[in-house]
Parts: structure tokens; sequence; C-alpha cells
């Protein structure tokens, strides 16, 4: 298996038993290992009281993309913390990206930046996460 | 009205329409202005891949605490960026509460410090938001 | 030793041989173990091109009484990252106060709040620091 | 007078009066508008009580690059907010160099990512701040 096999098998393990990210309509690619892609639309029970899209969900697509390119290496890895910065309200129905990226990746830790855009390819955020690897295989075949 | 009664006003006519909070089941109280508390209990569709529940709703939790205390004073307020320490798992049916408190407030931005408890009053997550306000009477009338 | 003459005996040590805070003329008190209280006045070499106090040295400031907190245990702790909010401007012979506080310590890393306020009693900036021990006597005798 | 020239402008007149900057031997340069390269190496008066560099002057550093970076477009820019992950411990006589990038500006916002790198290469701080326009001319002719 190469690099990229193996965190696309990482990926399907992990989404397979995604409840959240799958209640969330959030779909997965995997361009190459340590990047991963998470799309989703912003569906009427996704608004908030302002009509807009609530940021928590927008943080969570992030983190999702964020959470599937750090499990790329079948070693179980979580979150330890996650920063947005919100750049663009987002509406209704709209169509968004999150692209996340290795910035740094130490023994245990590592350091993503995840980007999201809308349809038309505007900024809606900035995000930056922190992975902790607990050392245990996420493929256990 | 006083604050607490226009506080409380706002959190209403806030949470009237907040789609993605009722989807969630997230409870919001407003002990009083500048402050909320926000509560959810952790549902099956809020598991990720390692069946613990998702960063994101989390984060979801502690930015809505955010966002009900900062629209305190009839200002439509939105939030301008959050981060958020991740402390300990959280499991399916744990019951959490995220307290938010006011840290600053300024001529339209403010900081809100939150606090993620669960059920045993152990600290899951540290949450800081930071707001801006928009200048517009959230209450018509 | 109890917790606080321990505490002290760290800081005693760690500010024997600490350069960078002696050279920016901050002095350190450390109330109980846990805490540490960094303060500071604005020199004019402290002053950037808009004749205001050099943000990065109330970050430096903050960092300080942070380390300072942190290093209570006789075990060697250093920043793994932190992050600052700046709410005023500072100027030139301003009397700085940092008061760090512990907000949670797990096994290896910690959550520390640090305010900086003027002599005014003015919030200027409010900063977290995350710190990771290194399982290594800060005393070594 | 170009973009570039007009970025040049500003870093020469700000760099001019930044008595901080200088006094900590930070050297700028403006490859371009909207970036920034800050250099400087560890003196023995910027170690602290375990003899590696006082984490808040690598933040200093990053801060420079940051400052430099957002104050391109002849509007008065200062910091509202910085965080910093640090990754790599760094010792005296190292020669860091803090880049500069401009991630997204908005109307009166900006955010700069800063990568804080030694003489080897390796990344010691990813940084990102976030700045904000005051609306007041820099250079004054």
């Amino acid at each position: 298996m190469d690099d990229l096999q193996r965190a696309r098998a990482c990926a399907d393990r992990m989404y397979a038993n995604d409840k959240a990210s799958k209640a969330l309509g959030i779909d997965i690619e995997i361009p190459e290992a340590g990047t991963a892609v998470a799309s989703m639309r912003v569906r009427e029970d996704m608004t908030n009281g302002f009509d807009i899209c609530h940021g928590g969900l927008i943080f969570t697509l992030a983190d999702t993309a964020f959470a599937f390119a750090c499990n790329a290496y079948d070693d179980v890895t979580v979150a330890g913390s996650g920063m947005i910065e919100f750049l663009r309200p987002v509406f209704l129905d709209d169509e968004l990206r999150a692209v996340a990226l290795e910035e740094h990746r130490g023994q245990r830790s590592g350091l993503y930046a995840v980007e999201v855009v809308n349809q038309d390819g505007e900024f809606v955020a900035l995000f930056r996460g922190r992975s902790i690897a607990r050392g245990q295989p996420l493929l256990d075949d």
C-alpha cells in the first residue's frame, strides 16, 4: 500500500462510522496523503437566528477536513485545538468546500491549515487545527 | 425593560428562528446580561469515526453560548473568530453545558470565554470568541 | 517544601538565568503555585513606528508571566503556543502588569490565561498559552 | 508610485521610528506589497532561564514581519490579535527569518500568516495575525 492508498484506507475506515459528518451531508475526498477536501451544502437546519449558516457548522466542516487530513498515517489522531476566522457570511444553499493542508507534522503533534470557500470561490473562513497522534493503529488488519 | 429583560428578549427573538441550535437539541438560559448557558445531550448522530463526539459539535455548542451572550444589547452581533482547546473526549449521551462569560466589550468588538463541562463537572473544552456588533437593532419594536 | 515554596524556588532558579526578561526590566512575583505576576514599564526602546508599545513586547510580558506560572511544579515546562488579543494601545512609560492564572493542568499540557492591565487598571491585552511539561526536574538539588 | 514603491515607502517611514525593532536588531525587506521578511540573530539578552530564545521574542519577530506586511497600503494598520505555535526550540546565535504573507484583506481587517525559519531552513514557529486599518494615511505627503 503506498502513502495515498493508506491515507484513503484510513479515510474510508473513519467515514464508515462517522455518523456526525454523514448527518451533516459532508463528503470527503483525499487528493493526497496529509490533505483532505470536505464539502457540504448549507441546509435550512444549519441556519441560525440571523438566517445565515451557524458558524459552528462552518467550523465543523473545516474540522472534519482537518480530521481526515491528519489521520492519513494509520495512527489514531485527534484534535487538540482549533481556531477559525470568519471572513464572510454563509447563506442557505451555499456549497462549501474545506481544503485541509498539512503545515507541520512532528512526532506526535501536527498543524493543519484549512481554507473554506463557497461556490463562487470566495473565502468564507480560515481554520487552523493542532492534532495529537495517539500511537494506536487505525487500520486493524 | 432592564438589562436582563432586554438580554432575554434578544435571546428569545434569536432562538425562535435558530434552526441549527434547535436541530442539535441545544437549550439556552440567560442568567444575566452578557452571559449565556447552552446545554446539549450528545446524540448518536453527533459521534465521529472514533465513537466520540465530533469536536465540531462541541465547538458549535460553545459558539452558540457565545452568540447568545454577546447578543444581549439589542445590537445584531456576529462572530469574528473562535478558538477552542479540547481537554477531554466526550461520549455518547454525555450532557454538556457551555457557560459563556463576557471578558471584554469595546465599541464594536467583544471577547467571550466559554467553558464546556460534562455531567460530572469535568472541563471538556475551553473556548474564546471575538464578536463584532453590526450596529443594527435586534428587537424591532 | 510546600507548594508555594516550591513554586517560588522554581521561579528564582529560572529568573536567575533569564537574560531576556531582565533585559526588558520585567519583575516577577509568585502569589501562589500556578500563578505569576509579571510587571514592566514601557521604555522608549519598546515603542514602534507608531509611537506605541510594540505588540510583541506586550506578548513577551504576558508570555513571561505564563512561563513562570506553569513552571511551579519542578518540571521543566515550555510554551507550545500562545495567542493574544490586543484591546487598547499602550504608551511610553505605561506600567503594565500581566497576571497569569492556571485554567487547566493535564498530565503534560496546561492552559494559562493572562490578563494584561495598565497603571489605570484598564485591560490592554488578553493572552492564553498552552504549556508542555518535559518531565525533567527544574530544581536539581 | 506603484504598489511596491508605496509599500516600501510605508516600510521606510515606519522603520525610521521603530525603536523596538531596531533595539532587537531586526532587519526588514519588502519583496512585494502585502509581504515582508524580518530577520534577527538571537543574542544572549534574548535567551530565557532554560538557555533558549524567549518565545516572546520569536513572537515579536513574527509580529514585526506582520506589521510591515499589513502596512503596505498607506493606511495606518495595527494588530488586533496574534497567535503562534512554537515548533522547535531556538538557540543563541540562531539566525531567524520571519516571512509574512497576506491571507485575506477585507475593508478594515486583514489576516497574515508568518512562517519563522532558522538558518537551517527548519520551521521554528507559525504565526497568524489579524490587522485593523485605522483609515489614516501613513505617508503624509
